[in-house]
């Protein structure tokens, strides 16, 4: 078993993504491939022992920025880490990608290098997503900005097979995201998309949630459009940022609020580590031929380590074969 | 100066809304027109002294209830208390209309008795909306579940004409949800719209705002989609009432963090207070022929007196006349 890491992708690459490597193949025997700008990753490696450790450095001397637009970067720079890494992949030299990148450069270079699973419309982006219970699968999260019912429906179907094979949930209850919870509600696609889940046998639909529902814990996947579930992914991140500067800064304030937060403070740090994107996990990429995983750009070795131990079990799980299956049906 | 109540609109109405009516009355001199049900309006009425009070008793014999499919409900029953109330509103006896009630009802009551302003497409619901450095206006959150580019404009328009009569924004910075910042990001529908807001003198376009930007405050007008809006507005709420809870859960498991929350609760509360929409404001119907303020369900008669100032506020500030002014050109 070997991952194919892009070392160059994410904020504090290539130093996080190395170490985060070094941890995952010391803590899980996972094998990888360190693919980026030969010179630098050889220093950071110099850096630690490595004795023992299955680390093979790939050379690739170019890299998409997290700034850029990614499909033509892809396109125009094929020596480029991500692409390199995911050829890897493609020609089974590693049986996973992961990267804490450009998420539109690792959707490009996936649909150009891998490719799609045979009848899949569109891939998605699915990640796990903190409430009030633990996490629920969401997806997609923005490989598509404008979708039809077709895709949705794939993307409910991908949902479930992944939160069964590697979330634990036997039977994964699908949702679909609506201003509502009643039939009727929602835009043209929720309402088309509804009645074609509804037919389906083999998914456990639940209906429409909105977002009381999602956090409340109601469906173990929740499906949307790449637009909305973007904004909802992002309104959610944004919402907890304010509200915990807004809470430091009237604390500010008052000396006897400030000495409370202090003490409150074990019970703050162990919500924030349940909403914390390094321990519920990253985002995958379902629907083309093999496994992508994508951290968060941000993400520190830690992140790293887990996205990659993520990755793995992915790679273990057999769910490519194991989507292909239900999209034959 | 008169104000139609929909006195049996709420979670707690008629206690609250009569209670709110006569705090409304008493504080700002407003004349009111309470409506619905007689025998229990004027049984709250009489726990208060109304001397020198301008509160008036309209009947109303039926009423739509909260869970009910709104358009149907206000079809059949004529003489429900909102479409009673938006009479007043429509023989000129009344400048503006308030209800708590369910919000379908308003809208369906509204489009039937008071129709569109001329030249607008759809009305969309606006409501502040609390972020880092104060509000902003939010439309539409959810009159529309399916728009078109023409709509959305129509939204930038009347918003950014809203918030510069009654949220004291001399040049309302408009703005597009989206995911992401850059022009080219989102589905077609922004992408369309983004064109057509680009290129209006009238407007301050500030072009598309993800969460982050939205609650950092870089725009007085967010613009979007009745679906979309829900979607983010809900969000905000459940993250907000789920991250509360799972602190006070996790503070009840150690008892210094419990004693640190009760220090701290002066600044949660100055917070909580930033985000309590009676505080910050009712969600005001836009693009009807008349003033309709629509209060939130869970309203107490703070929520009911802060709204009927709100409509109050609109109805003196010849918004309608300046909306139609703009849609003209």
């Amino acid at each position: 078993m070997k991952i194919a890491l892009d070392a160059m992708g994410g904020d504090h690459a290539p130093e996080v993504t190395v170490a985060g490597a070094m941890d995952a193949a010391r803590d899980f025997g996972i094998g990888l491939y360190l693919v980026g700008k030969e010179a630098m990753l050889q220093e950071q490696l110099a850096r630690y022992d490595t004795t023992n450790l299955d680390l093979t450095v790939i050379p690739a001397t170019q890299e998409i920025a997290m700034w850029e637009h990614p499909a033509e970067a892809v396109r125009t720079r094929p020596d480029n880490s991500m692409s390199v890494a995911m050829r890897l992949v493609k020609e089974g030299r590693a049986d996973a990608f992961v990267t804490c990148g450009n998420t539109g450069g690792a959707l490009a270079a996936a649909l150009l290098t891998l490719g799609r699973l045979k009848g899949i419309k569109r891939p998605a982006l699915a990640t796990p997503f903190p409430h009030r219970q633990g996490y629920c699968l969401l997806l997609d999260i923005g490989a598509n900005a404008t979708c039809k019912p077709l895709y949705l429906q794939q993307f409910a179907i991908m949902g479930s097979v992944y939160a069964q094979a590697l979330l634990d949930r036997p039977r994964p209850r699908v949702a679909l995201v609506s201003n509502g919870e009643e039939a009727g509600k929602g835009n043209a696609l929720v309402q088309e998309t509804f009645a074609l889940l509804e037919q389906m046998p083999s998914l456990y639909f639940v209906g429409n949630v909105e977002g009381k529902e999602i956090f409340a814990g109601k469906a173990d996947v929740v499906v949307t459009d790449g637009f909305t579930g973007n904004v909802l992914l992002k309104t959610a991140e944004a919402v907890a940022s304010m509200l915990t500067d807004l809470v430091k800064k009237e604390a500010k304030q008052r000396p006897a609020a400030a000495v409370g937060l202090l003490l409150a403070k074990p019970a703050l740090e162990a919500v924030a580590a349940r909403l914390d994107y390094r321990e519920y996990g990253s985002a995958v990429l379902l629907g083309v031929d093999g496994i992508v995983m994508v951290g968060h750009g941000r993400s520190d070795s830690l992140g790293v380590r887990n996205a990659i131990r993520a990755a793995f079990r992915a790679a273990n799980s057999n769910v490519l074969k194991k989507i292909s299956n239900q999209i034959k049906i």
